[in-house]
């Protein structure tokens, strides 16, 4: 059964290359589909194109379906092209006529739009809160190490004396950068495309004032070429802030994975987050943080999918459309998959406290001892060639009782603005 | 001259291959150099590394380079690397050692990411400047020509009626979305990056805070780390923004070329603005629209350029980040010339206000026809069913008299609404 | 049960997070991991790592493996993390500690090199004939409609005539070029990584020249460290060659959407081939072309993905190679799909013959007209100015018949040599 | 002047967008417009649409703007859209009307095509010779430092033994896939494309395959459609190559950053090939190295940027296509830079011989000694599992005489192959 279906026979090999994989992917949608719908049918018994009772044996019978939905046991068989064709076809066997006129004054095109919106706006909601989590406890392990130093690199060689402290909440104010555009994102799910119809509205007198108030949407998406727009659009703007997020995964990923190998061996997690090698048996390989990062780096190409996509297309509905559900489903089960896993690793990170005993991180402090001389009063060119005569000659001698007191140097980490930071951009 | 110079001497070849475009490069960003200079001097002052009157030279010195740079008098010669070691020649020439003393507490690390983060700034408040003024010609254009109507496309296949007043508008309120990234993006510029040294701090006690109020920023990036890495992390979200304001451009700039092409023939620009061929003397090529499309295309590809040249690197700082400057500043030049020449053009777009009476545009009409059934009682799909037959037997005549009367809709286009929308979205 | 299992319990959560969606991956590649592991065992025995009787048990259990898999009866069940521990345990259960083994002087990396590159080489073979079938099918085409004339366009304005002759073989031509990029990637997965082990060879002494004949490789990646860091990079290779093939086929569906669009109505196809709307019931929409094109365009930012998934790893294998294959399975289904649907539906293409009698053609003949000036001895710049005068004051006469007879012209479309490049490209 | 002035005044500020870098990239170009005019010329002269001496005339002027080329003392003026416009005006200045007559059946397109085509020819060739020349000092410093052991690693964890040796051949045989990947586009690019005059061919008798054997191609690109789809198809099958490249460049900068730093200190190079900081003066910053790896993988994202801008254009000539020159022309400059920076570099490459002193590279060697259990007898996993006892509890003893017998391993690198296969692929 198509909802196009004239008469013509369409060819099975057609019909697959059509459909592709709509059907799973919908099994994940099909909630939201549910929730437009009952606002739909609420509105159209509003204006008067239902009858009253109509409407509520619509979100009666839509209710029962969401009850199905969330108890596993909605299906949409090969019969049925998608979600929206499936739940027609179940008001329809419950409600005969009824369930037809539900399509009244909307479009697939509509459907899969608000459906898409309403699933992006929790899933972005997710996703902030998954980032708050990790934020609380990579400021929580920065606050707990804050005193073991670390070396700190420029170019990969040894520079100046970092920390823990340091190293964890640098990723902690990071990701608040990154809240910027999943917030972004959010605002651009956040309007009502409903009523657009196909993509040019619709001759009945729908309220979707209403439909939005319903579905708790902030605005309207009004001008309903631009709803149409936002097909792909909004996906494309989730991408970018997935991909913001997915990007400090990453480099976070990276340094772990560097920090755990023997030739720095800073960081080490237990036996269960580290797996062997089938012909290395003393190896503790990182997997776990090979694959966040590996995952962050595949989420942070998909808004360049979504562009590869649609880039070029005039304005107007194109089945291209359909592939971007297809990119940004999977991409965000990765990232939440990824989050989860960040923190719930990090939380079994044991740091090395020893690291800067080793000698070959004197060097380290070369700067702070440089700076000494500074303060008592050489230019600093000149105590800059000083510097390097004396390591040169093999005469440098560290300074290593540290003091960096400004805000944000490892001595002043100013955890307590970073939480306000963070506090104040989750209200904006 | 390099900063790094210790004596050695240096291959050509390699600072050819090392410099880059840089000293190019940096003529824009010398401006903001100075800047950052002159705070950090008033601040180096503040704390007494430096004595008042020291400070006061130097502030006074940067100042008469700022009015060089105005003038376009300031150069940077083969000699010097960039213009953080030229502006300290001239401030060492002026003033001898008091010129050496200005790098104390800071690295040019330091430099480039608060002269980097001071440019977008203003950059970003210019592109929202420009796209308001883009957004403020379509709402005119949508409200003067809100009565022409235009067939409406889906599949590229003729599908209902839109108008120019929905065509114009849809891409002004489209534009509110855009401006939510390049917002997000001046949110994480807008954070001051001075102070972190090479990426660890300083065991001076700089004074942040001064810095941050002095040069009008709205907080601290605290930590050192953190700091460090923004720097090319602010160029990928200002690379967003610019994307989100892009693809839009594209978009429309693609409908304009359609629209102008023979087959459509729904717009028309003055001879001034388009262009001839050198073997079809008849031709009147929108190579203005092909261009803004083009170049938007390539700033759309901006992101994937800066997460490749910047994945995987762990963190501190790497030589990499430079090349960081020669993808973000041509982009923000295109970007900027994009907008100028959408805006400049669409002021002299002439639209055809008969196209509808060309009959093959009849089938628009379908849905509105069928609706009508609809309301006179019938179920839709037999409706949808009538109606088909009708037109495959050529029975089918349309009903031309549209009433779109809701929120959004060509009888309805709410720009009141939109506009009070793009004025809430620049306000927060 | 995990290979690298060291007695250690993993968590469940890890573990999906670190299978993900191999075993079904897997499933596609199992095939060639029995190909690669019959020969390894051959090998084995052939220099004494393994009796003759144990090789021959080895190879004659393999075939039976080989004979479930043809027959879909292989499974791998979540005990597995992947089809080589399935297969060894099979091996095991059947031949106890003779299946065991097997795995002598190889590593799990090994395996999947060589089964990946196994399957590649026969991917990229069937693309290439079914690229060779389409490009048979353009040039009957071509031949077929080599008379019936359609508009040229330059930037979307009526240019030049043109034809489906010319149309047709362009994309035949242009596949050829593809071609060269399929067969690039060939050469890359057309070598023997097997025994690098783990990326640094065996200290046994195994045969590799042995496996490359038994495995009819063209030769052996000799390195052993080269060897693996084919891992990712052959896959990309491909994605180098699909995404040729995929920028052809997707430019096709681009014109075949434009020109089945009202505004140009040059071709159609028979409703099996079209779909309807739900709300428009006249319409017949390209959805076959724009999957074509979206799947397609998806193609072409494979080589992205892989990159941005590979970039900046140091060599060596990271687990974030395992990823590459649930990129490249996928986009090599969606090739095929794409090719095979390409094929199927323009077998079934119809042409519109009365193209050009449409009068707002008239100015495609304006070039060949202003030629008969230049031919008559008047200077190009001459004949231009005059025949640009004539168009602008409405005096243009079109010489409508056309006569190019140059090599590749619509007159003399080369069609025998353009063949004649395809085979000899397939020989190379 | 345009060449498509019709006497409309254009505006400076589009002249200035549309024509963009167009003059300084045409000087680059320029060599190979005149080549094209030659042939052109030659061939006219030849079809007698010029008289004898009105080609002659042609080709010796053209071989006068040639040597003005090749000494630098060609400019092309604010006054003149590109160099072909500059080049006509010349002729026309030195020969009058026969200036004038070059142009005969022939479009800008094809000049624009012809030309990119012969340089990409030039520039792949260039290409292939560096990687060559890199290739061969790769060889020669395997064969210098075969017996210098490295840690091997997997997940960069230590893991088995390398060797210099190892590690230098396997870039170098990397290079030959990559390779494969330049010639793919050297074919592309290897066709003629003059004649297809604004991509519909010419009602002229041109000859083409004169011109062909003229400038050298190995065979005509026939259906002029499908030439004038070469534009920006063979810039990105170029791109596709030296992408190829890059990846391994990049990679090999990357092991090379990491080898330098003071946690591994595998490899060192002279000072004057690394530079200083200005804050931390004993550092020995590989800003060469990063450099190479950051500009080959903004080269790898080329790919991306073209098919950005070429995607869904429909067939026939856009302005867009403009674009592509400024994507191409600086990637191959940095391309060939990299490729000269990389070979001097390496020449200077220091290996450290006592590496594997370090008692923490003890564990390279497990595998080797449960290779010799094995050997003894032992069941793979038995062996496994006893090794894994022995190091966990501390009793594991190194069996370092290393013996890799096997093709491609440390102790057999097969280099002689490896250098047949590199002459057989230069050679197809």
């Amino acid at each position: 059964m198509k909802l196009w279906d004239k008469g013509f026979s369409t060819d099975k090999k057609i019909d697959h290359f059509t459909v592709g994989n709509d059907r799973e992917l919908d099994l994940v949608l099909a909630k939201y589909d549910v929730i437009a719908s009952k606002a739909h049918a609420k509105m159209l018994g509003k204006v008067g194109l239902l009858s009253e009772d109509e409407a509520k044996e619509l979100v009666k019978a839509l209710d029962e379906i969401a009850k199905d939905i969330e108890k596993g046991k909605f299906a949409i068989e090969d019969d049925f092209e998608d979600m929206h064709s499936k739940i027609e076809f179940m008001l329809t066997e419950k409600l005969g006529d009824t369930g037809k006129k539900i399509h009244s004054a909307r479009s697939r095109n509509d459907q899969v739009l608000v459906a898409m919106q309403l699933f992006l706006r929790d899933e972005l909601t997710e996703i902030k809160d998954q980032v708050k989590e990790l934020f609380d406890l990579l400021m929580k392990l920065a606050d707990k190490h804050k005193n073991v130093l670390l070396p700190g690199y420029t170019h990969l060689q040894i520079a100046m004396p970092s920390s823990f402290g340091l190293w964890f909440s640098a990723y902690a104010e990071s990701l608040i950068d990154d809240l910027y555009f999943v917030q972004a994102a959010y605002k651009a799910a956040d309007q009502n495309p409903l009523g657009s119809a196909a993509g040019y509205g619709s001759s009945f007198p729908i309220d979707r004032s209403f439909t939005t108030a319903e579905m708790e949407f902030s605005t309207l998406k009004y001008n309903v070429v631009a709803a149409q727009m936002g097909r792909g659009k909004v996906e494309k703007a989730t991408a970018f802030g997935i991909s913001s997020v997915a990007a400090t995964l990453s480099k976070m990923a990276m340094d772990i994975c560097l920090y755990m190998s023997q030739n720095f061996n800073f960081i080490s997690f237990p036996n269960e987050l580290t797996t062997g090698s089938s012909i290395m048996p003393h190896k503790k390989n990182p997997d776990v943080f090979e694959l966040i990062r590996a995952k962050c780096n595949k989420i942070q190409a998909v808004p360049n999918q979504l562009i590869m996509i649609m880039n070029n297309l005039p304005s107007g509905y194109h089945r291209d459309l359909q592939l971007v559900k297809e990119v940004i489903v999977p991409a965000l089960q990765d990232m939440h998959a990824c989050l989860e896993m960040m923190t719930f690793s990090l939380k079994e990170i044991k740091v090395n406290k020893a690291i800067l005993e080793d000698p070959k991180y004197d060097y380290l402090f070369s700067v702070d001892t440089l700076n000494e001389l500074v303060k008592s009063g050489m230019p600093f060119r000149d105590a800059y060639k000083t510097m390097g005569k004396a390591i040169e000659n093999g005469n440098f001698k560290p300074k290593r009782d540290i003091e960096h007191t400004h805000e944000g140097s490892l001595g002043n980490l100013c955890l307590k603005q970073i939480k306000e930071k963070m506090e104040k951009s989750l209200d904006s």
